[in-house]
């Protein structure tokens, strides 16, 4: 759309806003939320009632707004409502003038405080988010002391009972590599496989909270806060670090443990080839 | 009062209810809080209105749904809207044959998530939570890196410029000792006096963050908002650390910073005799 009402530095320069002149590009970027006021990251739009509000509905809103354009925003990760996002990656495709250095502030000076775009660059115009995604890393917070979280509540799932990370750990290097993992995956996933390569999974302490770190090739529907509450009962002693090897043996979903709140989830990176 | 629905454990025991035999204790406890989701700390009841949500207005019901009796409970600091506290002290009166250790965790799981009652004892029957204390503690967060709070948006105040700690150290150092403050206070403070004592004021970097960490015998109404405003003058250039001392000299509230938000704010500690 031509800004009329914009005053050229130089009368003699080629018109800037004319439609010809301005390509359409396909732009990928980084996008860092806190989920606890969203439900979630798809735009959701019930009949006959208002939208939710939803990271990708606020995100989309914004980038029509400054681009002055209908955009289709995608998201590599569905995230849940609730859980958060240092490193969500998104495409869309527009046509602007804006030069892409200014484009990270311009869309994040839109949005409300707990969004913001981290990144923006044009990937290529077969750039997939969703199918390109080689390997994505999530890592799930536990509050594991007496106090109460607090401040934190929103970004961590208290536990205040003694966790053996060392168990833990035995049993999360046992998720590792190419499993069946159905077993760890609520019953509405909808995939059609429910294989897939866990490239990384670990448990550390830090301070006075208790991480699991899981990194893969993609994730069922819950999987990471089954695989975070399976992980959370063999450091409490209620099951050995060897169910791991029964429950991907069996894929049966009743060994695993509990499906933990959507809070303590955080999406860390999405990685491309 | 007299439980008549309780089964004693031994029929020939004294009655355990008898309301004579329960003395009444003067109570202190220590509060912490997310101020986030408070009115402030101060109970509100509006004419015509529903109760605003206060800290003393949920703990007072909290204590008086447990105790089952009229309690009155009594805060050292009426902490702002939005202010959170680690260290909250509060004092009540109440006669309960509840075992004082256990009291703590009865309390707290009659709360909501956002507070929590961290330590109680019996005080002295004449111990008054506001007159009494010498000292208090409070903190101001700054978030100083470009990226958005996000997850702690609650909790600091996003300033993204570089800070310079030394200057903002220099500035901190000339409020220590005992002075008239009333150029660091809201026009409103309805305090007979505005000299106060500060003992310790000091900045420091903590990783991300930024602190203004300042202790005193007390504090006028935004006293600790203000200071940390003017700090961040002196952290951002804007002022000379000398300006501390022409405020102290001529009390002139518009010498000094701007009032900063409340969610950077908590209160760490309050000290007794």
């Amino acid at each position: 759309m031509c800004q009329s009402d914009q005053t050229p530095n130089d009368a003699e320069s080629p018109a800037p806003c004319a439609d010809e002149a301005i390509d359409t590009h396909r732009y990928r970027i980084v996008v860092a939320y806190d989920g606890s006021q969203f439900h979630g990251w798809q735009k959701q739009e019930p009949p006959d009632n208002p939208p939710l509000r939803t990271v990708q509905g606020v995100l989309n809103m914004a980038l029509m707004k400054l681009l002055r354009q209908p955009v289709n925003l995608v998201g590599a990760s569905r995230t849940d409502a609730g859980v958060h996002a240092l490193g969500q990656v998104a495409q869309f495709d527009a046509a602007t003038s804006i030069p892409l250095e200014r484009l990270q502030h311009a869309i994040t000076s839109r949005l409300p405080t707990d969004i913001e775009v981290r990144h923006v660059e044009i990937a290529p115009p077969y750039f997939q988010a969703i199918g390109d995604a080689v390997s994505k890393q999530y890592r799930y917070r536990f509050h594991n002391i007496q106090e109460r979280p607090l401040t934190l509540r929103h970004t961590v799932y208290h536990c205040d009972y003694p966790l053996n990370v060392e168990a833990m750990n035995d049993a999360a290097g046992r998720l590792i590599g190419e499993h069946d993992f159905a077993g760890f995956s609520a019953a509405s996933h909808g995939r059609q496989t429910t294989v897939r390569t866990i490239h990384d999974c670990h448990v550390l302490r830090d301070g006075q909270q208790v991480h699991v770190v899981v990194a893969g090739s993609g994730f069922l529907y819950n999987m990471v806060r089954i695989i975070a509450g399976t992980l959370l009962d063999a450091g409490r002693g209620r099951c050995q670090p060897t169910r791991i090897d029964e429950i991907l043996a069996t894929a049966d979903r009743r060994l695993a443990g509990p499906t933990l709140p959507p809070e303590g989830l955080c999406l860390e990176w999405i990685r491309y080839q």
